[in-house]
Formats: C-alpha cells, structure tokens, sequence
C-alpha cells in the first residue's frame, strides 16, 4: 500500500453516519437542528458523518442550501471525526466546483456518485476521465459512490480496477447489493471500500471492507459501531446474531420507507428527524406509529 | 377549452428547437456561439425555443450557469418566439425556486421535469401534488416533461389526467416512446402535447398533439417544420413520406449518438456544435466523419 | 416487392385475434370452448387467427396441449382465415421442431418471439442466425413476434434490416410501444408488420402497417375490422375518433387486466373467456362488474 | 426444525454442480457425454447434481429432451448423490406435470423457478399459491430457484417467509446478487438456502447457508467442496483468500461468457463441454485460447 494511501485508510475506517439533512413540513431547511443532531452523534463512536449524501436529500437541495447544511456540520462535528461530502454532479466541471465549495466549507473527503443522466451515453472509459479528473482537479481526495438503487447504474470493475490507483481516489461506498467483493477483488492495494448499507455491513468487513455508511447510524450509531468492531475482530457468531438483529431494524426502516423512514427513527431516537423534503412524501401516520411498535417489539426501542 | 388554456395553445403550438448549450473542449460555457445559434434560428419558421432541456445538457450545468445560457438565449430570441426553460429539479422548493429564476431572466414557460432521484419512492399522488405546487408558486405557467429515457420513469396517464386541468400546467412535453396517444387521451381539453423527438411526430399531429420539441430542428429547423404543416394539414402521403426521411436521419443523429450528434449535425449545417460537456463523450472522429458522409448521401446535407 | 412476398401479404393484411384459450377453474384445457369461440369469430371480417399467442398463454401450457389447441382451433377456423401458430422457444432446434408439429397441425404461419432466457448473450447476429435458420428448415413461412412487455427485450431495427429480406420471413407482429415506424422504416419491401396492439392500429396503417393482431379482437371483432377499413381508406377524423374509443376500451381491459381481463370482456360478449392459467390470477369479482359496468357505460357494451 | 425438514438438509447440503447439457455442433443432444462427465463428477466430495438448470439450457430443451437428460443423469449418479431436477414451468399445471415426469425419472427434489412470462401480473399471493400447489401435488418435495438475472424478477422475502414453512418446499438455491442474508432472515427454520453462484458462497455459508449450486463446479469441483468445508468451520482467512481465487475465476468464465465460458472451462479440466445449443453463441476461437491462457495465468490450470 502505497504510503498516502495508508494514511487516508485510518481517516475513512469505521462507521459514518449519512447525516440526514432536517427540514420543517414547508420544506425549509433547520440548520439548527442538524447542529444539535451532530452534537448527539458526536458522543458516539462513529468515525465520521458523511454530509450531503443520499440520506441527506442532496440532490433536493439548491447548492447554496449544500453548502449552508456542510458549514453547519463541520461545525458541529467534533475534530476527531472524519468529514465526508457530496460532491458529484452531472458534469467533470460541477463536480470539480463542488470539490471545490466543499473544501472550503471544511470537507475532508469528495464522495463521487457518477454521472448518470446520460448514462447510456457515459462509456467505462468516460467514466474513467471523469473521476479521474475530478481528483486531480479537487482540493481534497475523494471516495466514489455507487448506488444503482438511485441511479439505475452499476459501477463496472473494470472502473475500480482503474481509478483505485489514483493516489487521490482514496476509496469507495458500496450501496449496491451484492457487488463489494467483487470490487475488493478487482481493486488495487489501499483502496478503502466502505459497505452503503447495514444489509451487507458485516460480510463486508469480513470480506476485507474497512467500514460503512449507515442510515440506521442516524439513529443508531452504538450497535453499528459495535457490529464494525465484532467484524474487524473476526466474531463469526456474535457478529452473525448482531448482522441479522440490524438487518432486521434496517428492512423495517430504511427499507420498507427509505428516508422517510431513517427520519422517523430518528425522531424515535431523540434526534430531529421530520419530514424529507417534497415530493418525497412523508410517513403516513399510522405506518409511523406502526414502525415505533414494530421497534420496541423487537426490543429495539424503549417503549 | 377554458379561455386561458386556449391564449396559451396558440404560444405552445408548433416547432421548439431544444437549444443546445455551447462548449469549449474544456467545458466552458460559449455565450456568443450560444446567441448567434439562435440569431441564425430567428429566421426560420420555429415557434420557439426549449432552453435548459436534455439536449441542452442543463444538468451538467450550474444552477448560475444555466441562467446565464437562459439570458443569453432570451436576449437573443425575436420577440415573436415562445421561450420555455427547463426548471425542473429533484424538490418541489428547488423547482419553484427555478421558475422564479426563470421567469426573472425572461422565460415565458417553465418545463418540468419529474423527480426521479428517488423514484420509487414517490407516487402518483406525490408527483401529483409536486407539480400543482410548483404551478401553483411559479410566476409563469409550466409544462410537464416526460423523458422515460434519461428518468427510468414513464409519468402515468394518472398523472395527466389529474394535472392537466390545472390552469397554469398548460401542457407536456412527451419523449417516450409509444405514450404520446395515451396521454391526449387521458388529458383535460386545452392541454398542450408536444412530441419531444422527430421519430413519432408526424403521427402526433395526426392524432391531435399541436406540436414537437425537436432536436432535429437545432441543424434543420426548416423541414422539421414542413412536417408540422403537413400533419396538421393532414396530408398523409407527403408527410409520411417527410415523416420516415426525418425518421431515418434523427436515427443516424440523435438516436445513434445522443446530444454529441445533434451538436455536429449543427456543425455540419453552420451553426456551432462542439463538444457535449464531460463525462458525456463527444464524437469520434471517424463517426464525425462517417455520419458527415452519410448525411451527405441521403441528400439531407451538400457535400 | 418479391413476386413471393406479394402473395403472402394478401393473407396477412387486416385483423387477425389472437385466440385466448380456454380453462376451466382447475385450469384443465376446455377445446369445445376454444371450437365455439372460432366458430363465433367466423363470421366476422376478422383476416385471421393467431393461436398459441401471449394472450394464448402459450407458455402456459405443455407441447402436447399447445398441439390440441392448435387443430381445434383449425378445425373450428372456416377455410378463408389465415391462421397463425406461436412455435417460438427458447432453442432454435426446439422452434424448428415446433414449426415442423404447428405445419402439420394446419397453421399457415409460424409466429417466432426471439429466444429471451439468455437475452444477455443473444447478440444480433446470434438472433439473425436463429431466426434464418429456423425459417429454412420450418415446413412454412414465418413472422417475428416482438413483445418487450413479456420478454424485456426490444428487437433491433438491425435484426429487421436483415432478416426482412428472407423470402420465407414475411412479415412481424409489434407489440413494442413506439418502435413499430422504426421497423417499417428499416423493413426491405415486401416485409409485412402488423400491429400487436390496438393502442398505435391506427397510426400504424398510416404510417404503412398492414393490420393487427389485436386482443380487443378476441371479443369485439367488428369495431377493429372497421377501424381497420377506415386507416386503409385514410379517413383521418373518423379514424381517429374511433382509434380513441378503442384504446379507451383496451386500457380498461387488456391494460389493466392483461389476459383475465380479455377473457372477461369475451365472457361479456358472449364467447367463452373464463379464468386464466394459474399462477395468472383471474379478476377480483368486483374488479370484474366494476369493468362490465365500465364497457356499459360507455356504450361499448348492451346493459 | 420439524423432524422431516431435518431430513431432508442432510440430502440438500454441500456442493453441488449445475449439470451442463452436451450438444454437437448442430444442437443435437450427446447423452453418452452426459454420461461420462457425471462419473467423473462422481468421485468428487460434491453432495449432488442440479439436472435442468440454467446452466443445463433446460428451457432450450424440449421436454422429451429435458426427459433423455434427467434419466441419463440419474444413471449416472453415484447412489449417494442427491439428485434435483429443473421442474419449474410458466404454469401450475405444467410445473406440476414435469414434477411427475422427473419424479418417474428418479429426481429426489424440483427446482422451481418462478413463472416469469407474465410477472408483471404475478403478485406475491398468486407465486405463494402457485409453489404451495405445486408442492402439495408434486410426488418429491421441491427446492425454489431464484435468479433475475435470467427471469428479471427477485422473489420478495414475503414469499419466502410464507411458503418456507411448507413441510415439501425444504429450501432454496438463490442466484441473487446480494439477498441471500435477507432470504435466510426472512425463513423458516429448516428452510435450506443454497448460493447459486460462487461469487458469493463462502459468506453465504458465514451467514447461514446451507451450501451452493456452482457452476464452477462443473469443471473444478475439488476448491469448490473445500471452499465449503472451510465456511462450515468458519476458517476465516484461508476462506476468504479461497473465495476470492474462485471468484477471479467465476468472472472469468461464468461472467464473461456464461454458459458457453462453462463449458469451455469444462473442455479445459477433460470433461466434455461443447457448444451451447443456439442461439446461445459458443466462444470465439481467440476468446477460447485467452481463457485457457488466463486460467494457467493464475495458476487454475495446468499449462
């Protein structure tokens, strides 16, 4: 592993929470509400918060919002957690000025999700160019990000074969079911791959992941944390028992309701959670009050 | 037909070219190319100009960029042309918020784009209520756009049917292939369909749309609209054959190479092309060549 | 057009059914139905008859009942109906085998719906090879089936560029939504396409389709018959007016129910339509009244 | 676990080979090579042989064919082997039939695969009714196959959670990407869920699976019973570094060139491969001689 590299994989190593992005039922952003979100997280041992992912409803934001929601969680984060923000766009020259707006609101790392607008017309090769050049242009390194869930594309290996290189492509998140270790396979030395999803978060980390980004951490930061920690240690029962308890928690949530859901689990918790943002509708009443029961029934939540 | 919609028919009804944004190799915007285009398109018979659609690439561009292509090409347009701009985001408050600014530097219509970021998650009754709210805000009047293609969504007839009373949504944009009839079906009198490709326009009119947005009329405004007084003239057998001719070269442009053809057809035809912005590839050089040759060869192009 | 050609597109012209098969609850071949069904739809101007069709549940049923189905229906055909046979399967040895059992049988034609379990490896040329060589060895002459609804595969206007010229390949039936131009435009002449659906019968005999395998067919042969003389005729108001009344019709029926509600509207009509083969679903009882009702109220259907 | 699903685990555990189906040049069946590859099979640790899968062209077969096959390879199979047979059919009837034949030809368990010509019709409670019939009246008990990758749907947890109960429905092969964790949440304990790829057999075997259905198999079924002799005792390191070389070689062969990459691997290790029957293409000449290279490359096979 090629020295820089090793010194990013400590920084992007563990769990991070894909900060949810607070709003009222008008849809206005509560910048005070995200401070006070990040201050309870910060008491965790979450390694860092990823800000303006798909958890955080970036793409429902105007870029002024973006970098309103990414100042305020920077400075909200303690110093010790690892700062990540999203940073792709449609084309290499938005990409590369996000890069640019988030280094200077205090981001440590770009996540990347690739162009996929004109994705019939966006070839592995272009692919390549983008990401590659969106790294050398940027202030800061950068992780791409897949997840065809949102973008109806997956990420081809020959893709990470190439770019996992790149000093200043430093890893990956992984939201895809079912691709991640064929992308620790075909991925150079160094090159830090993060599980997307509590679904998959323990096999990855025995597979040779180095963390996640979980929404259930929105919630739930301590039973991720110590699912990460029983994965690295190699627990093959204890782990198991504890995949399947989160895998259940994460179906039930972010599954079944996606962010509407992660928000209401939030709100569950003792976070602010509220609405997502139009047209992304909200939990109907009785769903919500339904999912809560479902949670203290699996002794998830305290009743 | 209400007294409103049909003032609105009238401004909505005939050829749109979807003006194509300008760039250098290195993916600066090009104002001037921008507005000489468009001078040299104030000749023809156009009815107006869709700005910041797909072909004109307006999710590769800033939210600061995109107005000033929008400017660019209000200051540009005779006065007698119709300008709609695309201003559909993946929120309902980022949408408004675009309409606003639409509206502000000169736009008569607003085109929007369904949210499809988190597609699977937003209903017909979500999108229902997204577009009525953004109507409902806007200060100028929107039509919906419907891009199976790029959006891995088909807006259902559902939709329509509900929206297509509202009077400020005053019509659609369809792009998909094959729904066009099902939606003049299912849509309230008054609303405005226009076929968003050369493939199926000609039947469109036949079948009672009042017109196309076609990037074919970018290179070729002239024949694009023949065919539109053929249709609504209803001569079968001259226009199917127009028909199948626009039909064969929007396949060896548009349909084969997407948003980089349609920008060398302008080349070939005088206007200024260039490159389609990063990742989105342009041509190579010998398929510039090859399509040059084959434009040539069906006589739709002087050699 | 060839000589041969010529002579085929007379008995492929105009509207054929594609004959529905009957079941009884337990899902047991009921061959009387299907034999008085025919005997029904003999006296119309129907051109023809499709058995073994999508809305045949061909796949539903075993080779040994496909065969049953298929001389019953022939027997029950009067002498001037041009019958057609699916004998399309996943192998090419198995079409050819099933085209030689469907010659023998008493069908005129063989329909082929391209091989899509493998569609991921079935290039072009593998399907152009395919589909020649089953033309070559079958006892009579063919039409391709594209159906993407059921295969999720679009037949490339490649494979019609080069298959359309085999004198034994005649013609297809489209059921693609918005492709059906396409073919016609990239068809060598004599290649006759018929619609596969009463949503584009219309615009298809405009645009130079020669007539329809139309399951609204199955239980109203009449109107399609007219609206069949009047795209001949190119009588554009009327056309139009009853093209709409049609689709209107068809989306309530097939659209929403697939062949449950086809069979419904049969049973309606006076054929027999009754359940489809589990694991198809039949109607909810009140789905069914609620769609009799339906048909009635706009006048379709005799209270 | 009810004592008679316990049963049948014994019998459904370990590796097993999706059996190839041997072809001549011209798609003509070649049972003697079926023969001789399934004894050489015999004196491996495999547990058993898949007969009618995917890999096996089953629906390229007719069904006499599908018949010649299973009864060759029962004669084949050493006594110890268990032996499953593709019994899965568009319809509950002919499922249920072909239940019958391959009972009569010595199969111990039907692999259903879900009806898929209709999916978009097939809701969860028509699946669960159809597999619930299908068991009820088949005279073996039955495992389901799930693979999207062929049939475009994933079966639902839902279904799996219903019918995973079923005293004859004793277990699953999931071909998946990535819902192999969330089937064996979501069952019945007793339920068996096999891996039906070797990209993902070790965790699946970490997780809770019971064993897999591997095409590599094939060729190289001496790693494959290691790979799972090392997740049953949950040797992590030495595992992982197996799975990882299988999986470098399942993308080889299986992922790049499917069926045809099977069977040429099968050719390579002294078994007969062949073609695959058309349309499935075989491997170029070139493809071939680089595969070959490839896998002596890195060691898989002798030079």
């Amino acid at each position: 592993m090629a020295q820089e590299k090793a010194s990013h994989r400590e920084k992007v190593s563990g769990v991070f929470a894909p900060i949810a992005t607070p709003f009222d039922e008008q849809g206005n952003l509560l910048l005070d509400k995200l401070f006070s979100n990040i201050q309870k997280l910060n008491k965790s041992k979450l390694r860092g918060y990823l800000v303006l992912g798909t958890n955080g409803e970036f793409r429902s934001l105007s870029t002024k919002e973006q970098m309103e929601v990414l100042k305020t969680a920077v400075k909200a984060a303690s110093p010790d957690k690892t700062i990540m923000a999203g940073t792709g766009a449609e084309s290499t020259n938005v990409s590369i000025e996000l890069c640019h707006l988030a280094a200077e609101n205090g981001a440590h790392y770009g996540s990347l999700i690739n162009p996929f607008f004109f994705a019939k017309q966006i070839s592995d090769i272009a692919l390549i160019k983008h990401f590659t050049q969106v790294a050398e242009r940027s202030p800061i390194p950068v992780l791409l990000y897949n997840n065809p869930g949102v973008t109806n594309v997956t990420m081809s290996t020959a893709v990470i074969r190439e770019v996992s290189s790149h000093p200043k492509i430093v890893g990956m998140k992984d939201s895809s079911p079912g691709n991640l270790s064929a992308y620790i396979l075909n991925a150079k030395p160094g090159f830090s791959i993060l599980a997307g999803s509590a679904n998959f978060f323990f096999t990855a980390l025995l597979m040779g992941g180095v963390g996640g980004v979980l929404s259930l951490a929105d919630a739930y930061p301590d039973p991720c944390c110590k699912l990460y920690d029983l994965g690295v240690a190699g627990k093959l029962e204890e782990g198991r028992a504890l995949q399947y308890e989160l895998m259940r928690v994460n179906q039930m949530v972010s599954g079944k309701y996606g962010v509407a859901g992660v928000k209401a689990s939030m709100d569950f918790a003792g976070f602010y959670g509220g609405p997502p943002r139009a047209p992304l509708p909200p939990m109907k009443p009785e769903d919500r009050t339904k999912l809560r029961e479902d949670l203290i029934a699996i002794g998830f939540l305290k009743g």
